[in-house]
Parts: C-alpha cells; sequence; structure tokens
C-alpha cells in the first residue's frame, strides 16, 4: 500500500510550516486525502509535487578525507568527481552532496548528522560512498541496516576490502592508544611499551 | 497527531495474518478507522487491543557476554537479573529479554538482529543494557540514533566508561590482529612483533 504522510510529516519534509502545506491543498495545488478530520497526503502525490519523475533514484553522496592537508590536495574533490561519474552512469539524479573532514573513528561527525537526517526524512533513495570506510571505521553494518529500516539503501561502490591505508594506520594508532590506556592506565610501563611499539611500526610502514 | 497503522502493519507486528486483521477489524474486536477504501488502526486503539496500559513503558532486556564460559559462570543470568530489578525500579514493563553470547566487535549478532526488529516494529518504548560495551564496542551512537528514529530509546544503567574489562582486553587483542594484518600483511616482520608485543602485554595485565 502506499505510504501516506501527514501534513506535519510534509512540512518537516519540505522545510516548510504546517500552515503553507495547508495552503497548497486548499488551493489545490498539492492534494490531499481527507481522513477523518485530518488531510493524508499520499507519497506519489508528493513527488509530482515536487516535481520528480516517478522511478527516478535519488542518490545522496557521502564523501569523506581525515584531514584538512588531504582537502587542501584535492582528495575530497577527486572523491566527489569520482562518485558524481558513477551516479550518473547508473542514471541516479544526486540530490545532495555531504562531506566531512574527520576521522572514520568518530561517530559524530556533521556531515554524517546531516546525512542521518536525510535518510530519516526519506529525501533520499540510495546513499553513495566510495569504500566502506569512508562512510565508518567500525558499524557500517548498523548503518547499513538503520538506513534501509527508512527505505534508503547504501552502495558502496568499491566492494574489494581497502580504503585509505594511510588512515587505517592512523584510525589504529589512535585505537591502540584509547584502548591501551583504558586497560593499563596512561601512566604503566605496559601502556608505554604497546604505544611505543605500535608508533614505531606505525612510522615506517 | 496519533500514528496510524495499515492493516499489514499491525499484522507484522502482532505475527498474524492480514486475514486476521481483517476478521477483528470486521467482527468489532479492533476498531479501525476507514479512509478511502483502506482501514487504519489507530495507535491507541491497537494498544488497547494489546491490552497495554496508556503510558505503560515497555522495555526489552539487552544482555550479553562475549564466552560460552562466561555464561556457564551464570555472568549471563546475573546481569539480566540486575536489569530486570532496574526496570522493576523504574516501573518499566519488561515485553522481552534479548542474550548474545559473542564479541561486542561482531556486528552481526543473532540476539542484535533480533534486538533491531524489535525496535523497527516498535515493540518496546526503551532497550535497557548495563554498559555501552553490551550492546556494541564500537558505534553505540549509531545504534542510539538509529533506535530513536524509530521512537525507541537506548537507556544505560551504568554510565560511567568501564564494563568487562577482560573482554576489552580480548576485543583489543582482535583489533590489534586484523589492523596489522590489513596495513603490514600476515607475512610481514613488523605484523609479527606488534602481534607479539601486544599479546604478551595482553597475557599478563
Amino acid at each position: 500500500m502506499e505510504r501516506l504522510y501527514k501534513v506535519s510529516e510534509v512540512a518537516r519534509m519540505l522545510n516548510v510550516s504546517t500552515v503553507a502545506v495547508r495552503k497548497w491543498i486548499r488551493s489545490g495545488k498539492l492534494r490531499a486525502k481527507r481522513i477523518g478530520k485530518l488531510w493524508m497526503i499520499p507519497e506519489s502525490e508528493l513527488k509530482r509535487f515536487l516535481g520528480e519523475k516517478p522511478g527516478e533514484i535519488r542518490a545522496v553522496i557521502y564523501a569523506r578525507v581525515s584531514s584538512h592537508k588531504q582537502k587542501k590536495d584535492g582528495n575530497l574533490d577527486r572523491q566527489i568527481e569520482r562518485l558524481r561519474s558513477y551516479c550518473s552512469a547508473k542514471g541516479y539524479k544526486v540530490v545532495d552532496v555531504v562531506t566531512d573532514v574527520a576521522s572514520g573513528l568518530k561517530e559524530d561527525r556533521n556531515g554524517l548528522q546531516k546525512l542521518f537526517d536525510i535518510v530519516e526524512k526519506r529525501q533520499a533513495d540510495v546513499v553513495v560512498v566510495e569504500f566502506k570506510d569512508r562512510l565508518t571505521r567500525f558499524g557500517f553494518d548498523y548503518l547499513k541496516r538503520y538506513f534501509e529500516s527508512h527505505g534508503v539503501k547504501v552502495e558502496v561502490v568499491e566492494e574489494a576490502e581497502k580504503g585509505c591505508m594511510e588512515e587505517l594506520v592512523e584510525d589504529f594508532a589512535s585505537i591502540v592508544v584509547s584502548c591501551a590506556a583504558r586497560i593499563y592506565g596512561k601512566r604503566s610501563q605496559k601502556y608505554k611499551k604497546v604505544v611505543e611499539v605500535v608508533e614505531q611500526a606505525v612510522k615506517d610502514p
């Protein structure tokens, strides 16, 4: 059955007031069904209103680099370009590009939060990322299931287990530091030894 | 506004066929609104039908230990008991207890998948866990946001950053092994050195 949206839901999705939505309904611009005392807007009508062709796949691109240096070097832009080409080849309509300059270990990245909002408002049908680690270092399956529960798919362009090796090394070092600190305490000999060995290994890989 | 459920949604939530739901509606056991050609069931009516008092908070307990040895030692049962006491003190109605015997690094645990189903079907209002790491080693914030997007809260009984230290040590070792293998390759000297040092540190903490 087709999904029906409340006036308040439509208002939130379009980022307008409920008064504006009711005005559109009254003027006939947006067709709604009267259900008891309520107006409900069918999904197909909402899409028509937004000028989307039925069957068109709306993609949101998510790209991430871990440092401002990488961004300055143009890595972020090139990542976005590759993702745009991919979407264009697949016939997707790119409705948004969301970016972050932060570690994939950081769970409260600004861009990622914005992506969550887009997913929950169903403003896209698919999230496109280059590698799994662009979306997150850990918890990829959690995000996949979360997005799918809102009808949004995740598409990973390069499924092979790679990604930015330099960044994996950095993330590895920061995991070692934070885990070892919790386990042994920062003042212990053991902590110093573990961190030292890993830092040494990381320095000249 | 009150949420309305489709017949198919109610059928999925109660794990019965749509035919059964329509039978209840026809017989007057379940009150539904006629909306166009559809029957929609208001949330309050669904709650009444299920015999839930309005305002009652439904809790699902999630408990986890990492090994069968721990389970045999009664650690899982004690964890559940503590969570039951907590729910009872808070006046929550425990509607389900979901458990796993697996690492918190494993994202596709059976119990966790079941918990996701419960959350998506809104069969509970709150998920209660003892420590953050019982739910997951990484990605807690992702799961929190995922659950909240379906109207389900996560409640952590012990907010202090602790949990099972023994397990953190194990998880730490397995992260080191998997990261180092990806970075250096399993045959490299560097891999052997890093793993050896960490295993040594882990053996006698």
